[in-house]
């Protein structure tokens, strides 16, 4: 298939370019997601000893970066006349692709853990898309959205395996040139579970390198809770599987198997990152410190990137000195009220 | 006491000049609030038959409008030394000032109707304010929070009375004439309760005016629910007392005796607009459509203002060939789920 490209001025470029995989502008079904605000964290940074920027990706239209990857996905099916799509998610990408496909009037069916957080099965329901619960843990909803898929001929829109998110979520790495005005953080610390924002980052900071824009890569550490750490296994060279599995509050990134794995290792390694996971206890504590210090309600996910931040300065993989961008990946609204 | 100003070209002013009320920009707590983008919903529009735009307040750092008045009200509070406060809210307002203020060290009482939604509450709390619940109506809370204030001698930062509120929602106005191009919506449809986003678009509007970048303000409708409708009643010489509040979904403009009820029957009048109600089913429709047409997740409040302009088009207040604009003041997330 012969897929054209948008210039992607329309999201008010600066200078740098890059393309989008639309054939024309009207069909770009966008809600204003992306363009998110940069805020340096001085209390947090006055806690681990840092200089700490977040990147507010929380602030887009269905509460969390997935609609930047759902924006580009949703408008390419649509260009490609597309009108029934099957996914899998513990509950962001879910939400974010039920919104925009109403947008875009396609039928989508979300296959979810039943254990997902209440406002976050009402917030996919509610933007119409049908809810298929499934028992079990998180890739039991990806067998079982594969099986649907595959016995009813629906096309599988995987935002794990489809190239358009990815081109979507790396907007992320090209407004943080932008908006940072060339001066790129030393360090970008991601929560990662299947690595949608990890490996868009990778690919727009790859393509500003390639343009000249950029001579060196920020570094890419990628963060895990220990209950959920394939990952981090994998990069340190210990065992991992499924059944190592343990519950976690950081849903968005409890995923066993994640199928790119072996891509985000090499990105680990060509980004000169590091892997770290951490515990259930780091996650809430790192929570409500966001929230009663910043003002800012994050979800468990994205307080594992703080926690995370937080051993990397203590292990002196980052300095005191270095600066450090973390994205906060979804709004704390969407996920279970953390105990006080 | 003299009260300084600051350049608001921090955020990223474009031509047009307005200040804000603080003494120094290092003083000034953001969290990346205001810039929000503005995206035209043809799906809503082909339902009405009008061009309809909707300004995305609800992608704000806490999820509502209210972040644009707390960021100056608190910024300008914590320049003053200020490291107490008491307010009083429906939700919406007590998250926010209990978020900026979280970030600025100050201590915050926040009375609430503790018939609130639970999601409001438990934000209101995560940020680390003091929540009072008060049975009873939401202006019960505001005599309660007074009661409080001058027994306890904490100064009270009423968002409702408070200037320094609209001098940060009147950016609302400044950024619709630098992000349309100047070509400015014919018609602004605002849910009104205390009218703290009325008042401050029209303050916006006015200094654009005054400095000569606009020739004409859009007419600024005001939308309230049947169940406590204040202004309307006033607007059209009818009888209303806080006995005639009946219980509404649209939490945030359920406000019996707003404060600025002249002021705000002033500006409609000055800017030509129209006030309407709408029905507790109109609300509950309105917040299906956004969901389920356009995939926006909308609070009840924010519903009643598409109802309203339905209402603005059937009664040819609003011509079809006229350009609409409505902000979504608040997430869907923040209130309890409709029933589907």
């Amino acid at each position: 298939m012969d897929i054209k490209y948008i210039d992607a001025d329309l999201l008010q470029w600066n200078g740098n370019k890059t393309y989008l995989p639309i054939s024309e502008r009207t069909n770009y079904l966008s809600l204003g997601e992306g363009n998110t605000p940069i805020v340096e964290l001085r209390n947090i940074g006055n806690l681990v000893g840092g200089q700490i920027h977040s990147k507010m990706e929380f602030m887009n239209p269905t509460g969390s970066f997935k609609d930047r990857g759902s924006a580009i996905m949703i408008s390419a099916l649509k260009d490609m006349n597309v009108s029934e799509i099957v996914e899998d998610s513990s509950g962001n990408a879910g939400a974010s692709i039920s919104a925009y496909s109403a947008r875009a009037g396609i039928k989508a069916h979300i296959f979810a853990p039943s254990t997902a957080p209440k406002p976050k099965l009402d917030q996919i329901a509610v933007y119409g898309a049908q809810t298929h619960l499934i028992e079990g843990a998180r890739d039991d909803s990806t067998k079982a959205a594969i099986l649907y898929a595959t016995s009813n001929s629906i096309p599988y829109a995987s935002h794990n395996l489809s190239p358009f998110f990815i081109e979507g979520t790396k907007l992320f790495a090209h407004e943080i040139y932008r908006d940072m005005n060339g001066n790129l953080p030393d360090h970008i610390v991601i929560p990662v579970g299947n690595g949608s924002l990890f490996l868009g980052a990778w690919k727009g900071f790859s393509e500003l390198k390639k343009q000249g824009h950029i001579n060196q890569i920020p570094k890419l550490h990628c963060i895990q809770a220990q209950s959920v750490m394939p990952i981090v296994s994998a990069a340190s060279g210990k065992k991992w599987g499924s059944d190592d599995v343990k519950p976690t509050i950081a849903g968005g990134i409890a995923v066993g198997s994640p199928p790119r794995l072996k891509q985000v290792t090499r990105v680990l390694k060509s980004s000169t990152g590091t892997s770290m996971s951490v515990s259930e206890n780091e996650i809430k504590k790192w929570q409500l410190l966001l929230a009663n210090q910043e003002g800012l309600y994050i979800e468990p996910t994205s307080a594992a990137a703080f926690a995370g931040t937080e051993k990397l300065i203590d292990t002196k993989i980052i300095q005191k000195s270095d600066s450090v961008l973390i994205p906060i990946t979804g709004f704390g609204l969407k996920d279970n009220p953390p105990e006080l």
